[in-house]
């Protein structure tokens, strides 16, 4: 059923299990304790750094389906992207386990694009048991978007620090965390061309999913104990609150922010952390284990990504962004 | 419905109207007289090969949405990718639409995916109307995953050449072509290495995918009027001919590939078309118009993807491919 740009799941897929796989400086902070597998060398014992990431996202989906008590047969669909050109590592896990693949890719909302895509598949009889994933690694991200390590670049005072990890979650019918229903995103552009200040590009994004959710949900920020937004960083945060105030919805008491919340002393990373492994491992980790423990009964997650490349940016054009939602409920 | 690893659609989802827009060497080729709008420059007007991939793929979506007689605001999901990094053709065709955008990617099987996407959506109720997409252009893909044009590299001969075209599909309840089935392809990677042998590289998944749908479905090739394959080109066409006939499957005498067909002498073009734009262009006007004249009952659709970047083959990784099937009958 649809109502405005929001799904409702008549069936109630559930997230079944969930895995997090963290690098080094990641599990320092508040993640730490929560992931199921926290890394001493964010190599990871691989030659390269998109190796590592490739190996972080594998063990996260293999440890995400072992936690459910799924063989690798059980599983009819891997919804899963990634920041890599071509999506390599989603790729390159999907031939490792030889699921049924659906590459996503929607930048650092990955996580909740293909949870939405999962949930899509088990409410409507598609598929018994989809997994969705997605990670990013700190170095292959710097290499691909921005300068060689080595350069040893100087970090704009609005910048964000991409997050070496990965998540993967379980959807299927067993299980007490319900997916409720799902807001798929449009594109926001508000014209912010500085490829350092995403917090500022994409809150606009999630303040538009956000809204119209509580519109399509007939909902309020009060009606949830926690409404998570995905890697605007300390900035950006700040930003949704204040864009959310001016229409009208006060979500200050119970709004976070992965990338605000992923690292011990933000100030050390600037704004936070950001990629799509930062709203994957926090979700996939703290958030879910706490809704398992009936600590969170109503949880609305709203990663958001930043749809620009490198050439984009360079041919001069803005940041197009896209927040998309969706609404956990522990039954 | 779900057997092995097709999805079959109980309420039937059609394609309601369809549009392909090509470039100048594209449409001297069969489809020139099906396309809906062809191109003398292949610039479009824009300053930039990915500005003009974009604007393809936008007047395709555009074309598309008023052929079925659809306004903007009709349309309830986008469901889109390319094979520029990031995509951002799809993320920047959403941008100027503000459509609902689910961001997909699986290299040249794009347009089986988006297509299956939609269907999905579209058939368990969670959109009204979605629109299927995705296009490429020879001069951007040349200049990302290959060399500039200027360099005036030589090609070798089992070499395929990248379709400058986009194509869009809608698909509500309303028209007379429906899409009966999907099956979901599984990565497939035989090891092959060579970056200018596509062909070779992706037919173990269209073969993979062809009977993994044949079993799901209890058909056999007979029972379609036409298989049509996604820019396997001459040589890999062959090369899955053969893989289907060791496997039981004779699909000789009605097996077409887009990549195959689509220029005018194949020689010139060493083993044909490809690209994500490939089998867009050739399903979204010569396939979609027969079928739409009756001349096509049913048709069988597998574009086929190799999903490789420039840094995994840098790396010594082989190239894994995937196919999807999408089964379309007309009413």
């Amino acid at each position: 059923m649809r109502s405005g740009n929001t799904i409702f799941f008549n069936n109630k897929p559930r997230v079944t299990s969930f895995a997090a796989v963290c690098g080094s400086k990641e599990c320092e902070g508040i993640i730490g304790s929560y992931a199921d597998i926290t890394l001493k060398d964010d190599m990871y014992g691989e030659s390269t750094y998109e190796k590592a990431e490739c190996k972080m996202l594998s063990s996260a989906i293999s440890t995400a389906v072992a936690k459910g008590g799924f063989t690798e047969e059980d599983i009819d669909l891997l919804a899963s992207g990634d920041l890599l050109n071509q999506i390599i590592s989603a790729s390159f896990s999907a031939r490792q386990f030889r699921f049924p693949f659906l590459g996503v890719y929607s930048a650092c909302s990955t996580m909740s694009e293909s949870m939405l895509v999962g949930a899509m598949a088990v409410d409507g009889g598609y598929a018994r048991t989809a997994a969705a994933a997605t990670g990013s690694h700190f170095a292959s991200a710097e290499r691909q978007y921005r300068y060689p390590l080595e350069l040893g670049t100087t970090r704009p005072p609005q910048a964000q620090w991409t997050v070496t990890g990965a998540g993967c979650c379980v959807i299927s019918a067993k299980g007490k965390i319900k997916i409720n229903s799902a807001t798929i995103g449009k594109v926001c552009d508000w014209g912010v061309t500085d490829v350092n200040n995403m917090g500022a590009a994409m809150a606009p994004a999630a303040c538009s999913t956000l809204i119209q959710h509580f519109k399509d949900t007939k909902t309020l920020p009060c009606d949830y104990d926690i409404i998570v937004t995905g890697d605007l960083g300390a900035l950006g945060s700040r930003i949704l609150k204040d864009l959310m105030w001016e229409k009208g919805y006060d979500i200050s008491s119970n709004h976070v922010d992965c990338g605000e919340i992923i690292y011990k002393v933000i100030e050390d990373e600037f704004q936070g952390g950001s990629g799509a492994g930062c709203s994957a491992v926090v979700m996939n980790s703290y958030i879910l284990t706490k809704m398992q423990a009936g600590l969170y009964k109503k949880v609305l997650f709203a990663a958001t990504g930043a749809l620009l490349s490198t050439v984009s940016s360079g041919q001069g054009e803005s940041i197009p962004c896209i927040s998309h939602a969706v609404e956990l409920e522990v039954e």
